[in-house]
């Protein structure tokens, strides 16, 4: 069925450029060809998200083999070779077809199940099988012109967090029903509401929104805050516990644009807050303009994330970076953890074009926890900040 | 630090069965033990999703290696034997500690990423790495008296959408607003948001919102609708067309409650629907009420597929099942997508207290779809409805 629905996201440039990346980084690898089949890489190196596997050689043209919609991948994909895929017996011919009749194989280790990659193994026998996640997150870490657009899209679309907060907060609603009113918002603005991670056993929407004594409490995710969560199952985010007087309120909101992404947070009171709390705030924004000031290419995570804990002072004790999680900044785009990482031993040089999001936050256990959130690209003079809303701690009346 | 906010959701008396039951099980596939990390069978097991291993040995008492927050597991899970693990190198000591110095170790080899994987093989090399994640799905298939009250829930949070629509519809709204307007209602009700699939690339938020030709587009996913979604990243779900005139809409929602979930499908219309439509939803109402009953202990999967289809008649062609997936109902939990499978070549005997989501789904190109969805659990005169709401086809008015 050929169906005038379907648009090209992607544009044809882009794909072009991203594979020619792939396959330099592939060559330098010594892999002979990449078999992509995870949802975030697929969309990344083809245009489309449906379900296939796309064989990219380290030299010469790259071909999606199409499990489903034939249709929809054609209109949404740019690239020329597109075929149905009825079984996974026709892979290693399509590899042959591409000129890889032997050789090493990269296949995506940090996220394909073991049972499909053992059975790939088989399938795959006259091959040698590696991991190509390094060479793929390296490669989607720094962005386009274009990818940078969709992120000040996605920017764009949580920038007036202050005065929706002013228009839904009412003192001793639950951090669920404010949750529910700012992702009803965004979620009206066309929000994808789900994000995707990368690592195991992540997963998210639209992000965090904590308040008080429970934005304090540990968990068992990487995140600086965790929050209670609605219940043990989910372990995090919102749970109904309601937001007084004095409490300060976390909004850890991501927006979306094509499948790209933009994390800020920003820090509102239920009425007054306690000064140390306001000073703690104030050290969070002197640190994100100190941290994203130094990002320039060349310098390390590692450099950058002792820059920040360098500056906590009195407040080490109190920052999440440094005490529950090992890092301050983390890199985004189709996924929410992608690299760089401004993290102990990531010892890696920043390059132009990489996007990173800064999240100096420090929790005060009984009270709540502060902290700002920016996302930055790397450019010749530091960081460029690309969310936009203003930062100011606002105080919300109850 | 001790906190009072943290509670355990899951008795310890379904706990200690569920154990019992795996040791069984792996005693009977010669399984020495398991060590379980995804969430959904570490919550289902211990009561907790704080990141951890549960060693469980197949006699003797489990261990849970806590990660990051000790004090959080131990509320939340009532095992005995729950200890910090700073490194995985305390894994193999703790298999020994637990009576399991070699032999065979089941992992979840159909969720566990290969890195991880092949990183067990190395660590844990006195011992047979080999997959028991049919295990642990088979187990989990099969709901106790307290997870069907949870199921009831979680189906009692969606009840009431036949009200709901007849207050937020308006013609000429776009498919992303009717779900925001969904989506609102749940969240405001609890609900957890984010869905857990256990197949690759799965994911999914509180449910499906289409309507008109979108409900019709073909894609990569394995549901009966995909829907164009807000971009082809998401690439399912809600878009930003409109909904208007003499459209079907499809309103695929899941209810939760403390990680189990409900699903149903209802549909309504945008003022007076094609009569060919009113008919297949008319038998779709059939098909659910026929196979509902005919799902008794004993019966399989795969028979009760046939029945559904064969059913289907002059409309066969239109019938998702067996055009674009080869099941008509899914099994549900904490996961969206457990077992049993009403699906070709499905072969099990149904059990008592398996639950299933019968969902015949009618697919007119350019126009729509239409079907009926209801969650049930086996019992030995047949499915017993768990999802509550009308019937009827609704339509609204303009």
């Amino acid at each position: 069925m050929a169906d005038e629905s379907f648009t090209q996201a992607v544009p044809a440039f882009e794909i072009a450029t991203r594979l020619d990346r792939l396959q330099s980084r592939l060559r330098e690898a010594e892999i002979d060809a990449a078999v992509i089949v995870q949802t975030a890489d697929l969309y990344y190196l083809s245009g489309t998200a449906q379900a296939g596997h796309l064989v990219v050689p380290a030299q010469g043209e790259s071909v999606l083999l199409v499990r489903r919609t034939l249709e929809r991948a054609q209109v949404e994909s740019p690239l020329e070779k597109i075929t149905q895929m009825g079984s996974l017996r026709e892979l290693a011919p399509a590899l042959a077809e591409a000129g890889v009749s032997s050789g090493r194989i990269g296949l995506e280790l940090d996220v394909l199940p073991a049972a499909r990659y053992l059975d790939y193994t088989r399938r795959l026998s006259a091959y040698d099988i590696t991991d190509c996640s390094e060479q793929l997150r390296a490669l989607r870490a720094v962005k386009s012109a274009w990818e940078i657009d969709r992120i000040r899209d996605a920017a764009a679309m949580i920038s007036g967090i202050a005065e929706h907060m002013h228009a839904v907060f009412r003192g001793g609603m639950t951090e669920i029903e404010l949750a529910a009113e700012i992702e009803y918002w965004v979620r009206m603005a066309g929000h994808q509401g789900q994000l995707r991670m990368r690592a195991f056993n992540g997963d998210l929407h639209y992000g965090t929104v904590t308040a008080g004594p429970a934005s304090a409490l540990p968990g068992g995710t990487d995140t600086p805050l965790v929050g209670l969560g609605v219940n043990p199952y989910i372990g995090k985010g919102p749970s109904s516990r309601q937001i007084t007087a004095g409490m300060p309120i976390v909004v850890d909101l991501v927006g979306s644009s094509l499948g790209y992404i933009a994390d800020q947070t920003r820090c509102f009171s239920a009425g007054v807050l306690a000064t140390r709390l306001l000073d703690a705030y104030e050290l969070s924004c002197e640190i994100v303009a100190a941290v994203s000031q130094a990002a320039r290419p060349g310098r390390t995570g590692s450099e950058l994330y002792e820059l920040a804990l360098g500056m906590t002072g009195e407040l080490a004790p109190q920052c999440a970076s440094g005490t529950r999680v090992s890092f301050i900044a983390h890199g985004f785009g189709l996924e929410l953890d992608e690299p760089p990482f401004f993290a102990r031993a990531w010892d890696h040089p920043l390059e132009e074009g990489m996007v990173f999001a800064l999240e100096p936050k420090f929790v005060f256990p009984g009270e709540g926890a502060v902290g700002l959130e920016n996302s930055y690209v790397v450019g010749a003079r530091g960081g460029e900040c690309l969310t936009t809303a203003p930062e100011e701690l606002i105080a919300l009346s109850l």
